[in-house]
Formats: structure tokens, C-alpha cells, sequence
């Protein structure tokens, strides 16, 4: 069979009641939210990452790959604007791994706890076949401000908080140009060592502006379709306000790559994209440029129709789902 | 290398700070135990099972599979006296794995949080080479209640819920005595089919008897040791004094198993083992008789000195970490 993560998730959703005491939110967003206190909530994500499904080890440096590990999970948080507060960390190690190799991916998983300042709580070690990390990290938050996937409207507009596409050329670079890897540094650097968006996360959070986000972990085709599914809207997105970084416009002919297809269809951007009602088209971006010095970028509205279409030179097409699916 | 789960908690422990608002006790337990609210704690605990190193498919049905990869977990907040009542559940899946072995998988773990009352609130699926399940489970309870690992004080004595070996004769059957499979149904069942002590740990915990507790996982030779280790005492048992099942007596000589053995460094029996001052040594079994029915067991006494030493026939031993080590 193919196993599809999607269906898996369909299954988990059948076996959640819909009402419990205690849980605001199951599963179908970034997090799962739990009550903590009359107006707290506790946010927790759990991710696993495999070898040669989710990294390869040739040319992830251990110190890289422990930061990533954190940084996946850490970036569900600030997907709905939580703060990351502690993280347990379960660790599949094959016989043959060095020491050294296992040292240098705690250093680099604790440096970016300690970014955070998040505090490994728990975790354990097991033998195993291949490397295998799986991380789970607790996040704090005021209740009514929680950001869903869900909370889409009609005529909102579509944000991104920066470029797209860089991981995925990233990753094409460290799997098929080994030689360019020293030649474009930031593409490379945004594969193997992603930032999560907790600031912003968090300024957009307390913003009460925004109506509905997520990190872009599959592409915005299949991101912004979960936006769509779980909001039951439409999306439309503008090629030509999607947001690339100088470096992948440059990359892209030496190396046969579409920005726009990575974009769309790459992932790991772990970028933020979010929607809010047009009448905050200029007081969002400027309080985003005040508070952090950083722009955000709007690049469609959302519709009353169904699925995410791409507008490009006049012509529509729709691309819902046609992401890169974690393990698909 | 050798890689040891010791070391690599010993490692986590140096990374995490001695105090942390919100954090009452980070790693070294049964459970990470989080302040909820002024009295109530968030118990959080992680578990990895991995193919041919935890179980071995070709004798596992995947629906008891299931069932254990969440008792395991549920039986760490157990360890502590805490009510589970959520998971999160991470699976990787080969790409040759059938959907109806995935499905009995998930049925069989949903029934074991059915009978716990715990809900599913999240997981992911990925692609692996291995089959493997990570599980995370999220407890409460009184704060002021919870039983740590650290508590055992000089002459408490040390009680066990039930008779032990029995997982591990239950594992030997399975791997090397197939025939004798529909024999020993009990000793089979312990294996393929734990019970977490939750009912027990709650009642020990409200009952302000016990001052230490964790649950069976590696041999009580391992397990008293964590215990001594973390309360800074030493440990005494009685050989005669363990408590073993009739199934297990009858069943050793034709498999060529010692109980004892089994017993002190066999795995995953999954019963509580608890301390308790010396004038509760009468009024904690009968406390445990009226409320549910069934015995707990005397083992031996804790000491001044240092490890965990076997009373054997009037001979003494040190036997001190002895046990099973997961995936060590």
C-alpha cells in the first residue's frame, strides 16, 4: 500500500471525541490544545524524524540535525503563536554510531532549546536500525488568542512572513549539486538549519489581527489547502507576489530549479502563513516592520470557493494538495 | 560503542537546570512533572518502540501491540500515582506494511486508552525502515501527592503490586519455546499484553503511606536500583519473599527458566514497586485490599548503605543494576 499521512490523520480525528474536558483542540492543527488554566492554554506537538526519509546523514552535520529536530517541533508552537517552554526528546540510535556524532546532535538540539530558552524535560534512548529522532515540545499560551488553521474568513488576505522555496533548493543542492554547496550558503543553510517564526509568532498572536495560521512545512500548495479544509474556504494565490530571496532567483538557472514549483510544492520553509481581514493590509505589515524589523508579504486572498488556485498570467489552476508530503 | 541509556540520560540531566518556573521535576523520574496550577501537576512522560529491538512483529499481533505500546507509557504516569489522560502518538511505517495489520495496530491501541479513559489527541505518521511507535502521555494529579523515585527513607519497606517474571518468561516462550505458546497463556499474556497499575498507583499515592514508587520495566535489580540511587539509600531483599505466580513455578522447569532470575533481571513486568515506613506494614496492604481486591507484597527493607543487595539462603549479594537494559 501507499501509506498516506493524510488518511492516518483521517483515522486519528474518527477516534477524538469532539467534546472533553479539558481539551480545546484534537488533532488537525499544528498543536493539540489543552486547558491549563481559566484563560492559559497548554499547546503540544510531537514530530518524528527518520534517516534517510527526513535527513541523510552524508551531509546533515549532527550539530545541524540536532537544531532541526528542535526546531520542526518548536516552529508547530510559534504556528499558533504559542511560547515553547520544554521539549522530551526519544532518540533511536543504530549500534555502529559513533559517541562523538550522538554529542555534537544534543549540542546542536540544546542550542536551539536554548535560542528558545526551552528546557529538555525528559527523553530517552533506544537501539535502532537507523538514527531516529522524535521530539515532543509543551507551549504556553493565553487561550483566546490561539491561532487555528480554521479561523479563515472570506476576502481575508494571505501573508507569508518571508521568502519560499529556499529549503527545497537547499535540499536539492546537498542531494544532486554537492559542488555549489559552498556557492550558495543561505539556500543551503535554510535546508539543514531552518529558523522557527516564535517571535512573530507570538507579535501576530497578540496582534488580534490575524484570523488563521500555520507554518509552511509541505509547501504552500498543500499548507494553505489544510487552511482552506479546515476553514472551509477557498484560497487564490498570485504568482507574482509570491516572495523569493535573491539567492534562489540566482541559483535557479545553474541548477534547472523553478522557484515557483519549490515554493509551491518544496517544503520545510518553516515561514508563517497567515490570514487576516483586508482592512489590516498596511496597520499588520507595519506593526510586523516596528516590532521586528522584518516584512511580511501578502500574496492572495481567501474565497469563498473551495481549494487553493493559482493565479499566473491570466491563468487559474487549481493546486490544492499538490505539496510535498512528509513521508508520502 | 556500546550505547548505554544511562549515559545518555546522565547526559540530558546535566543539560537541565536545577530550578525552572512551571518545573517541578525535569528528567530522572517515571514522568517530567510540570506545575498546572498552584496544587495540581501536569505529569509528561515519552516512549519509543522499535521493531526487533521492543517487539518482534513475527509473534506480536499487531492488535496487542497496539494495546502495549500505550500501557507502557501509561504505566510511567502509573509509576507516579497520576491519572493519564491524553497521548500523543508517533508511528513510522515501512512502506510493505499492510493497512489491516496498521489498523488492528491503532484498534488495539485505542482500546487501551479507552479503558483509561485517556484520549488521542495528536500524533503524526512518517515513512521508516523499522516499524516504530513513539508515544507521549499526559497526566494530572495533587502535586503535593506525586511519588517520586527520590522518597525512600531508612527501614521503609519495599512492597511490589504482584508477582514478577512473568513478562519475561511470557518473551522466552515467545522467541524460543513456540510450542508451549497456548501452554502458558498467562505468562504469554504478561508479555504480549501488560496491564498499567493506574487504579494502584492512585490509591497509593492518596493514601500518604508510600514515600517512593516507580513501575517494573527493567528487573527490580535495576529498578530498586534507580530508587536507591535517587533517594541516596541502599536497598535489601529476600529472596524468598518475592512473590511468584503459580503459572511461572510450573512453567520453569520445563522451559529451563529460573524465577528468580527472571525476576530481579528480566524486563517489563510492569508491576509498582513502592516504600512505605515500617508501621504502615499492616494497614497499607489492608488499605490496598478494601479498595481493590488484591495483594501487594513485602520484598525487603531499605538501608543506609549503598545498592541493592540480595538475601539468598544467608548469602548477601550486590546485584545493583542487574537488569535489563532497553535497547542498551
Amino acid at each position: 500500500m501507499t501509506f498516506s499521512e493524510r488518511n492516518f490523520i483521517k483515522q486519528i480525528e474518527a477516534l477524538t471525541p469532539a467534546s472533553i474536558d479539558g481539551l480545546i483542540k484534537g488533532i488537525g492543527d499544528d498543536c493539540a490544545v489543552l486547558a491549563k488554566s481559566r484563560d492559559q492554554a497548554t499547546l503540544l506537538t510531537t514530530d518524528t524524524l527518520i534517516e534517510s526519509v527526513h535527513f541523510d546523514p552524508a551531509w546533515h552535520p549532527p550539530y545541524l540535525l540536532g537544531r532541526k529536530a528542535a526546531a520542526v517541533n518548536i516552529s508547530d508552537i510559534a504556528a499558533m503563536g504559542g511560547q515553547p517552554l520544554f521539549a522530551l526528546l526519544s532518540v533511536g540510535v543504530p549500534a555502529a554510531t559513533e559517541e562523538d556524532w550522538l554529542d555534537q546532535f544534543m549540542t546542536g538540539f540544546q542550542s536551539m532549546l536554548e535560542e528558545h530558552n526551552i528546557i529538555l524535560i525528559g527523553g530517552d534512548t533506544v537501539s535502532s536500525p537507523a538514527l531516529m529522532f522524535s521530539v515532543t515540545v509543551i507551549g504556553e499560551m493565553e487561550t483566546e488568542k490561539v491561532l487555528y488553521r480554521s479561523g479563515a474568513r472570506q476576502d481575508d488576505l494571505i501573508w507569508v512572513s518571508g521568502p519560499l522555496g529556499e529549503a527545497a533548493a537547499g535540499l536539492e543542492i546537498c542531494r544532486s549539486h554537492k559542488k555549489e554547496y559552498g556557492r550558495w550558503p543561505s539556500l543551503v543553510k535554510a535546508h539543514l538549519d531552518p529558523k522557527p517564526g516564535v517571535k512573530l509568532g507570538r507579535i501576530l498572536a497578540k496582534s488580534d489581527m490575524v484570523n488563521s495560521m500555520m507554518d509552511v512545512s509541505d509547501g504552500i500548495a498543500t499548507d494553505l489547502a489544510h487552511i482552506c479544509t479546515a476553514s472551509s474556504t477557498g484560497a487564490e494565490i498570485r504568482a507574482e507576489d509570491i516572495p523569493f530571496s535573491e539567492s534562489l532567483l540566482q541559483a535557479a538557472p545553474t541548477l534547472h530549479l523553478n522557484p515557483l514549483s519549490l515554493a509551491l510544492r518544496g517544503g520545510e520553509d518553516y515561514q508563517l502563513i497567515f490570514t487576516s481581514s483586508p482592512e489590516h493590509a498596511t496597520s499588520l505589515p507595519r506593526l510586523v516592520r516596528d516590532q521586528t524589523g522584518g516584512e511580511i508579504f501578502s500574496i492572495g486572498r481567501i474565497t469563498s470557493g473551495q481549494g487553493v488556485t493559482l493565479l499566473d498570467n491570466d491563468r487559474r489552476k487549481d493546486i490544492s494538495f499538490q505539496g510535498y508530503e512528509h513521508g508520502g
